[in-house]
């Protein structure tokens, strides 16, 4: 029985990638490959920071990580330039599927949950119009313990009041998904990217391309 | 006062992309692609199972990330084929001034520390005819705590039984690197692929392109 739909925010409900062209304009012809590194940098920084215990929240994370990327495909991350960057960050574009979908998900808990820190979620989910449509913003800001560890989808179960196995679970990250997984929540893998399963043990309990899969499961559970 | 040389091994001592031609000759036109997806799936697994408490030893980890690679790129991972390039990774191509640098550091404990299991790093070091240029062969998988976690640095210290800013560490890894100065190591970063600093908060100590760069700290310390 899924009491609680749970999203995560990044590459789940918004498309990371759509700071891509504000990127182009600053650095021309390297749009994509900065985006593409602020990205991968930012996941990379939040499991170091965990294991190496010098938790900093994401929004320092997001601005060390677009540092790098700049100085990787040799520009200069001048303050104004970052500046300008991490606002377009909170301004990110939802997929176009995800507000459909959210207004047809009405009779239970509808959360985010992200590594996000509050200055970020909250300007996000107000440009997108869509804070309405959930019952509870979860950031891991408030146990300072990113994901996949245990100790952030604890905060979940905690904040919603629910049992682990009554939260179903979506992300399109496949550590995230596999951390959920482990930690004993449903899941729903949003497969934006068509890419293999991750090898690390446990398998999603649903898969599907974009947000609309979900309907289905709605259908059945009513 | 330096006391111990203390070294990583993938993409520090050894090509972890010397098994390029292997994987081309299995998967043409995808040799490249293959090795580098197969590295970085590799660390983020170590990363993943830490941070979700699902340790397993690291040459079961580059299996499953071998596996991802493989179908990531079209392939299909057959056993035989894991089997003949798991085998291949034993026999990594260490850098080519490693050796001749390792003979002139001879008054100092002289180790290896990495994620690596005992039946990855025991054959490679043999197979390299290197095992007598180590006064020690430590690896992650006695404490099973892999690395940038302290606990994993602190059996360096256990093991050689020196203080943790007797000892130099080397690594090619930024991530690697950024770990072990947070932890209190004197570091050196091999930085072979001209990168920029990571974002981390933390600096190393040294910065040098190979292992000759040493040689100069050496001189410095008789």
């Amino acid at each position: 029985m899924i009491k609680a739909y749970v999203f995560d925010v990044y590459g789940t409900l918004f498309d990371v990638y759509s700071v891509k062209e504000k990127c182009q304009s600053i650095f021309p012809h390297k749009g994509e490959a900065i985006s593409q590194t602020w990205r991968q940098k930012q996941i990379e920084y939040s499991f170091l920071r965990q294991l190496m215990g010098t938790y900093r929240p994401f929004h320092e994370v997001t601005e060390d990580a677009l540092r790098y990327a700049i100085l990787l495909h040799g520009g200069e991350p001048k303050e104004s330039v970052i500046s300008e960057l991490m606002d377009a960050y909170l301004h990110l574009t939802p997929y176009e599927e995800v507000k459909d979908v959210l207004q047809q998900l009405t009779d239970k808990h509808r959360a985010v949950f992200s590594n996000g820190s509050p200055s970020m979620l909250t300007p996000l989910l107000q440009s997108a119009e869509m804070n309405e449509l959930f019952t509870s913003v979860i950031t891991v800001d408030e146990n300072k313990q990113y994901k996949p560890t245990k100790a952030a989808y604890q905060s979940v179960v905690e904040t919603l009041n629910v049992a682990k196995e009554e939260v179903l679970f979506m992300s399109s990250n496949g550590w995230d998904i596999t951390g959920a997984k482990q930690f004993g929540f449903q899941t729903a893998w949003i497969n934006r990217a068509s890419l293999p399963p991750e090898q690390l043990g446990v398998k999603p309990d649903f898969e599907f391309h974009d947000l609309t899969g979900l309907l289905s499961i709605e259908a059945k559970s009513v």
